[in-house]
């Protein structure tokens, strides 16, 4: 099985690539696909959001995610199988838990925070290198889940928290559950949303108490350069950009800030 | 056959790595290499350059470029046949047409905008996925160009335009191709076209209207550390580069920008 | 055998992605890890201490470094075998020495400044691309490595000098080996170079005449969050963290710098 890994490593430090070293130590020939490693530190919610809507892209294989602010204390370490195959391991801190839901939940869990298949002697700060990748490694050659660990009831699992987006009167409030490097906004709405609205084809963003039109279209360049638009991104979601610009930079938004969309 | 990839997407996001697994899922086992994803945003034409600069390096394979500010617009989505046996795949905007010309020329061009290959529904905002990379990835896996698009006349294709180095009495008006993150400029004239101006050992540098001093180098220990040295980089145009400096920064020079090389 | 690369060409550029075209041209179906290439800019000894530290944790392959701010002087090229099995290439400029010291020592060298294995034309500034990573592709699939140079005595190669961590009365004068982008700080000495001084559960830390106060811990959610923890890193040195902040910003401390740890 292809292995997946997320993380909030990074790539100027050499943690991605000692994890990958373990992984072809322990599984020579598998495939390894570095979903991302741009996580923000620590966020966990980010992470989730990114592997969920990353997730009916990847072929069925086992799906690491690390970004573990609690590493080295007593939050477990975890490998779950899902309804349609796949495998996730991480720990255990809802990072991996909008994945199992997209994934049709959990068949079986173990709890890996003793596994055999760790490289000891464990340390304390460095568990993707210790911990997940040799699990996941053995896993992706084929070993049972059960002997990765000890057996867990999927329902003590940590779930991460969302917020909703909310109708006010004729507007809706919405958050921002993802930026990307070109300062594009997914927001957790839809289309329908806004149109349940029945908002026009233009539409009054307010972000920090500033306001800003924006035009519905399908692509970028659907607007002039440096105008908003306000479109069904790539994962569906509904999302501000601006055409050859940075929404949230200009729209001063934040990962999880809230706006308000509203007709005019 | 393998498959390299170069886009304006960056590292930080999960572009990159979804369009990896996209592969994968179609063509398990085969080879990928990144060959740069940190073009400029909407830098078509640096994008054009590295290609075609890079391009004798790369086993023959499927090249795909993305660099592509009109994504989800008209523009056409094109996979390329060569002379030399090369396929390319990316929008049609000139980002693939310097790398056809060092390629030998196109031998069968097909508009892949509306494929077989790719994945449904297609997105309005990330082509990378849902059409370049499963288009390239059928192809690597032996799929005949032919059926990975609409027949297409080459004649038809964008082509980038660049700029031309010229003379101007005793001095050489050039411009800066591309930087890299030292901050060595690469110009478009070869030292070949200094030569014909006769010039010295030492080369007067003028740029946005600041003058220079460069000594000519085989490499950049060839001057002290804090120098300008003039040499030929490692794609054989003519560079200019500061010992353990950042030539770009200190000249204040961007990509495109025009200096004038005399002598002094 | 695999191939590590670590380097300091960032990924920015297209270096490293030639590289990886370069191997594969030769060596298709190889495995390749890249292990770092975000060593900062000519850091030489930074690029040592990494290879170090990452070695146990690779499979027995061939491991390149490219940390060269003297290419295309007169400075060597070199393959290395190890008493482990390990192959080092790169240049002689010390980045190897302290790989080959924890590889059980050298075993056979050759000068591959002129090997056969070069990529013709070799350019003077990327000796990534025209010798390092040929030669290491050429050894990896299986050619001794004999054929790649000229034999060297290996007491004639360059090795890296480190500073010590030093005791001053009842204090320990210890230097910054390491920083990764959290601003975690590895220093050269070990919770037993503490030991020996009998310190307690809390140590004052001076850094350029400020001090500050850090509590031993296991990990970094030992510690509240922004307060100082002085833990045993994942290689086993000594380091300083600050719960979610970034220690080298907030004591100022840069790569080489000494720092003052004394009981309080």
């Amino acid at each position: 099985m292809l292995i997946t890994l997320l993380t909030d490593y990074g790539r100027e430090d050499e943690f991605v690539g000692v994890c990958h070293a373990v992984i072809r130590g322990i599984h020579p020939g598998g495939e390894i696909v570095d979903l991302s490693h741009g996580i923000p530190r620590h966020s966990v919610r980010q992470g989730a959001l990114v592997l969920r809507n990353a997730l009916p892209y990847l072929p069925a294989g086992v799906h690491v995610g690390v970004v573990d602010p609690q590493v080295g204390t007593e939050r477990r370490a975890v490998a779950l199988s899902c309804a349609d195959g796949r495998i996730l391991v991480g720990p255990d801190n809802g990072l991996l838990s909008l994945a199992w839901q997209e994934a049709g939940g959990i068949v079986e869990a173990v709890d890996a925070s003793h596994s055999p298949y760790r490289l000891e002697p464990v340390s304390a700060t460095f568990h993707g290198r210790d911990v997940f990748a040799p699990v996941a490694a053995h896993l992706a050659a084929g070993k049972p889940l059960a002997a990765a660990g000890e057996p867990l009831d999927p329902g003590d699992l940590v779930v991460v928290e969302l917020p909703t987006a909310r109708r006010d009167g004729s507007a809706l409030l919405a958050h921002a559950e993802s930026l990307d490097r070109f300062g594009n906004v997914a927001l957790n709405a839809s289309q329908g949303d806004l149109a349940e609205l029945g908002l026009g084809t233009t539409v009054e963003i307010e972000s920090r108490g500033a306001r800003f039109l924006a035009r519905f279209g399908r692509t970028f360049a659907d607007v002039d350069p440096g105008e908003l638009v306000l479109y069904e991104d790539a994962y569906r979601s509904l999302a501000v950009a601006i055409n050859r610009g940075d929404a949230a930079a200009t729209l001063d938004i934040g990962l999880g800030d809230e706006v308000r969309l509203s007709p005019c």
